[in-house]
């Protein structure tokens, strides 16, 4: 399958209804300014045997590589509309594998909305590399930054911290736990739920925020230093899911791994404690759990406490690239 | 040189002057709506060893990337202001490589006048593997698209054909030219001259077009195809740099690589023929050669034909990624 059929089959497809796509066969997509809003733009690329195992189901690769960036945009508070894909395949990649990756992506396109409106494949003699621009769109002003957050705010998460991590483990078959937790950990790593509908309804709460990828602690840092805060998280207030408790209660170095491992996935936000009541509201409303974890303070750094306050050593590292 | 270090050190400086970026230090980047306006976007991937030589000096790789996406912004008729960057670096590379390629990317945007406002590093076991996203702007419904060639309108480039494909060749040292004419045409092959000031103005002429980056007549076949119509080439009429047609007239075979060879980063346009004269005096008021070169016909295909008439062979594959 050469590169015009696989854009003309597979591709332009997942274009239709979006009429500044041109199809796919333009060397550029059109988008309509609109008025009152900001379109919000971001990148994430992934490599075969970095970000994902290269035995995993093209499908779910797509759909992962979608949802990374979707994850993105909800951080921001943004709608999602549109993504551009930029693929290296694999000289000779077989074509029931890029099937398999179309259909994924368009699954997901069509689950989240969203629509291919450009792209590049490429040949590479090297591991399989995507990389996807996704655009949302938020009112003017509205979008969430990392710099907003203020001493004396709350820090939320959505969701379950530590799935993510740990499931890359339980894909692998390196981790002890009985099967069903492996499954449900090895899903939640090889596919991400991002929040899409829970960023844009928050953003009038958040003070600032980011999706967790790199692990929470180290995101969190990220955020205290855009916004030139400290931070604290009191572990047992991170939310855990059943597999991931019961993972940690067997082995308590595992907490390290929830509160640094990455590919979470979820919302991480400060908002002022005057909203509590509202967020948590607003939260119930769209069935999203949030949990506070902890709190800004003046100064600069991420403090991790346990229940008596006292320091808790865990690895601040997180994910780094190289 | 880890990613943090290396965003905030040497791509951070890159981001100044557009709020939108973020300092590179967010998950995304805003863009506002500018009414009146399109956004034109466009993404182009390049691999190692497949668009560049693996030795090929790291500013001059940048360049290259950022060049041939203005050259697809530039043939829609956009004015570029802002690219994302993606890329897979290999594990280990040089800080010093990183260094020379920031500048390179840095120099290139501030002679365009464009900035870099996002993007995602990573590692990969394989070869450089970059994607670079670009955006453009043009008030609304002014962009050039492939399908508006009509049944006897002209057909223009601008500057010269084929001396980026000659000079691959010229670069591999496969070429035996003068030692003058090799280092004009490898030159024309690392770095393309994206005609960022000819788009715009050719715009409100232009009926249809692209900018040749498959080859001259890979590229009208797909112009024609979205148009719905036939087209000529009149070999004779095809511009030809000094190099190349030297190159050609000691080797007439040569003449196939200068029609279908890639490369190029020219304008490949159609326009009325009743626009002409205007169309010469704005291309004589930038300083940009321009070549009328052949006409659109009602049917399909590309046919090229001698100074008598006679269609002349030529490979019509031009390049394909896989």
């Amino acid at each position: 399958m050469d590169e015009f059929t696989l854009i003309a089959e597979l591709f332009a497809p997942l274009a239709a209804g979006f009429p500044g796509a041109l199809g796919l066969r333009d060397d550029a997509a059109l988008l309509d300014a609109v008025p009152g809003t900001q379109s919000v733009v971001t990148v994430d690329a992934m490599v075969a045997g970095v970000h994902f195992l290269p035995e995993d189901p093209p499908d779910l690769i797509a759909r992962k590589l979608l949802r990374v960036n979707l994850s993105d945009l909800a951080a921001k508070g943004a709608e999602p509309f549109a993504v551009m894909l930029a693929a290296a395949f694999p000289r000779g990649v077989a074509e029931e594998w890029l099937r398999a990756f179309a259909r994924g992506l368009g699954d997901d396109l069509q689950e989240f909305g969203v629509h291919l409106i450009g792209g590049d494949t490429v040949a590479t003699s090297g591991p399989l590399t995507l990389s996807l621009t996704a655009f949302g769109r938020v009112a003017t002003g509205a979008a969430i930054l990392r710099s907003g957050a203020r001493p004396g705010d709350d820090v939320w998460v959505t969701g379950t911290i530590g799935d993510g991590a740990l499931g890359l483990f339980a894909a692998r078959g390196e981790l002890a736990v009985p099967p069903a937790h492996a499954a449900f950990l090895a899903d939640r790593y090889r596919l991400p739920r991002p929040r899409v509908t829970a960023g844009p309804r928050f953003a009038r709460f958040a003070s600032a925020g980011m999706d967790i990828s790199d692990g929470l602690v180290q995101d969190l840092g990220h955020l205290a230093r855009a916004s030139g805060v400290a931070a604290v998280i009191e572990a047992p207030h991170v939310p855990m899911s059943d597999a991931a408790r019961a993972a940690v209660d067997a082995d308590h170095s595992r907490l390290a791994t929830v509160l640094t491992g990455g590919d979470d996935y979820e919302l991480l936000f400060t908002a002022p404690t005057a909203v509590r009541h509202e967020l948590l509201a607003e939260a119930a409303d769209i069935f999203m759990p949030i949990a506070r974890i902890g709190r800004i303070e003046e100064g600069a750094g991420v403090k991790v406490i346990d229940a008596s306050g006292r320091p808790l050593a865990v690895g601040l590292g997180g994910w780094r690239h190289f």
